[in-house]
């Protein structure tokens, strides 16, 4: 293995969904829910197997799922992005934000991430030969945010880009509109390129809204825009992305695109574009579900002697685990299939400083709710 | 874009499949058929999207596929994988060899590819900062080969790994024993990796018998073996892919590509396990089937008037096109839709050399006959 990969293992998800597996746990740490997405686009996928979409589709992406991405981008959020060269659909986010750090970054070029992190984005900048500058988010009354000072203070000379997740994984924080303002200026400021990471766009709690970065003032061109139908469609297996920017990033990300995976499969996308123009009430359904599960799970935690960050978005709720007696939440994670009979994931490994992230563990709610209760039950038995 | 893929615009399939769209000429260019793989096999995806196979399988991919794989390789070549830790899948080989390359190669480090060559391989390297050392491939009485001392000069003391692709895209051939000696010599030698492009192993013809690099002495050890679905069952668009080797080298593989796409798709892997298990009959009626396409399209050009490598496996053959009186491919191949109704692929676009290559184009025979015959009608309007 390279030495700019030598710090990674295998990412953390696998490590404990295989724990989960090994052992028989309830499996709340990956993010992916135990209901499938809705019936008739399912069914417009196998019916595309069927029909003989099994051959290459066009790079770039199936026109059709193109043309529903714009539609999409336009009745969300107003924004317009032409199909023919301004969105390009990707192997999932993961695959999206890989070829977005490997097209833009030159080795030694600095890219500012907000940390606890999503463990590809560091990946993919070691990949890049990139540096990771983290900015770290902090609970403030409850809530992960960052300071504004610590955000400035990140960006030098060499800083290229700022990858942004909101609803942000795994803290469920989502961006406000003044959180978003400091990023937007900084980036108009010093000439910064905006990676986006907007896949839990839809599933936010409370009424609270999901602002896209690309809609503030000077934003939409320097904004490379990522989503998927993964969490939105409950299709996580599907692995089925968009990326929606400028044409000249578009055309950029591309290019490194076709040689990672060269295309991704047709059947996804022809259902994922069934599933843009028909299924959003099937959305706000799944989103409502989702609420009433946070719900469960953030009071079951709570009872069960964690304290809780109630997350505004996401699948997922961040803990502390001091509060039960615990310090280090990789070696608890590690032992809780044992303790519990439950896995989760220790959030420090999304940490550039881990002795920052030690005391929290996240868990996932996208479960059924007798998972989630059975689940509480268990863990109540670590207090 | 970063400087390292500024060389690298559109994949050349991509803008041939566009032009053929564009244009409604017939499409011999991207290698893909036009019918499709085993009929059960297609059903098993649909009733896997069914019965919910639609989130994250695991990380190294779905149990099944692997085990199908293990056994696969020990029925076809006697080789032994352990599914546990000797085999990844992967979204298609184009992933598996861009993560192996990730993963091998320091910035600097240099890697042997036979020219032409797929063109993800350079793009692979380059992303990795690392530096192709081409071999050409030349004519010898009909069949493409290499100069054993072009290939040992090619050698230095940056050399990391050798990219080996049989049977050969473009060209057709496929290396012999004798061929793959030379090449296993210089592996055990000079401690190179060698990195095994076997995706038409199963789509061989008069008898030529495919052989794995790994087979040979003292080469399992130093080789990662790579193959994938899309080929050898007619599903080009699954994107399914495997990566077979000793484990350190399948562990650093899994490090990258788990940044790269996170996960292939699990539908898509059941109906390969099923494949494996259950198809291989279909392979060989298949490859009998290709084998008369092949016939029926080299016959067809020949009488059209270009020169024919007849090829010994794969889905294309390539053609020298000066004795029709052209002698620059690239403009050939862009004005085939308008001049005959044809796409095809110039090959020098996959050369380092492209002087080497610029008489040369490729055409698919993955094609029904009847598509077949009306292109080599069309293109006999040339001479
Ligand atoms: C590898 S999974 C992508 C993100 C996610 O689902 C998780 O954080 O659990
Ligand atoms: C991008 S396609 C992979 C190889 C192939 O099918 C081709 O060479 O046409």
């Amino acid at each position: 293995l390279v030495a700019r990969m030598r710090a990674f293992g295998t990412t953390i998800f696998t490590e404990m969904s295989a724990l989960a597996a090994r052992t028989g746990a309830i499996n709340l740490g990956q993010g992916f829910p135990d209901t499938d997405g809705p019936a008739a686009m399912l069914e417009r996928a196998a019916t595309a197997i069927r029909e003989g979409a099994n051959q290459y589709p066009p790079g770039p992406g199936v026109p059709d799922l193109r043309q529903a991405v714009s539609e999409h981008r336009k009745a969300s959020y107003g924004l317009d992005y032409d199909p023919d060269g301004e969105i390009l659909v990707t192997v999932g986010a993961t695959e999206a934000i890989a070829a977005s750090v490997l097209a833009l970054c030159e080795p030694g070029d600095e890219v500012i991430a907000f940390e606890p992190y999503y463990d590809s984005y560091a990946a993919a900048i070691a990949l890049a030969g990139a540096v990771l500058r983290p900015v770290t988010l902090r609970p403030v009354e409850g809530r992960f945010t960052f300071d504004p000072a610590e955000l400035r203070a990140a960006v030098g000379p060499r800083t290229r880009a700022i990858l942004v997740n909101s609803p942000h994984n795994p803290t469920g924080t989502v961006f406000t509109r003044a959180e978003l303002d400091e990023i937007a200026e900084l980036c108009r400021e010093r000439d910064l390129v905006a990676v986006t990471d907007e896949v839990y766009e839809h599933l936010t709690f409370d009424g609270v809204e999901h602002i896209p970065l690309a809609t503030l003032p000077g934003m939409r061109e320097r904004t490379v825009m990522i989503s998927s139908a993964g969490k939105t469609f409950s299709v996580t297996g599907w692995k089925t992305g968009w990326v929606c920017g400028p044409a000249p990033f578009v055309r950029a990300v591309q290019t490194v695109k076709q040689f990672l995976t060269f295309t991704a499969s047709a059947p996804w996308q022809l259902a994922v574009a069934h599933g843009l123009r028909h299924e959003m009430e099937w959305v706000s359904r799944q989103r409502a579900d989702l609420e009433a599960k946070r719900d469960r799970l953030t009071a079951g935690l709570a009872a069960a002697g964690f304290e809780v960050y109630r997350p505004a978005g996401t699948y997922f709720v961040q803990t502390d685990i001091r509060p039960l007696g615990f310090t280090d939440g990789l070696a608890l994670a590690r032992e809780l299939p044992e303790l519990a009979g439950v896995v989760a994931i220790p959030t420090q490994v999304f940490y550039a400083h881990p002795e920052r992230g030690s005391h929290f563990v996240r868990f996932a709610f996208c479960k059924k709710e007798a998972v989630i209760d059975e689940a509480v039950a268990r863990l109540s038995a670590l207090s």
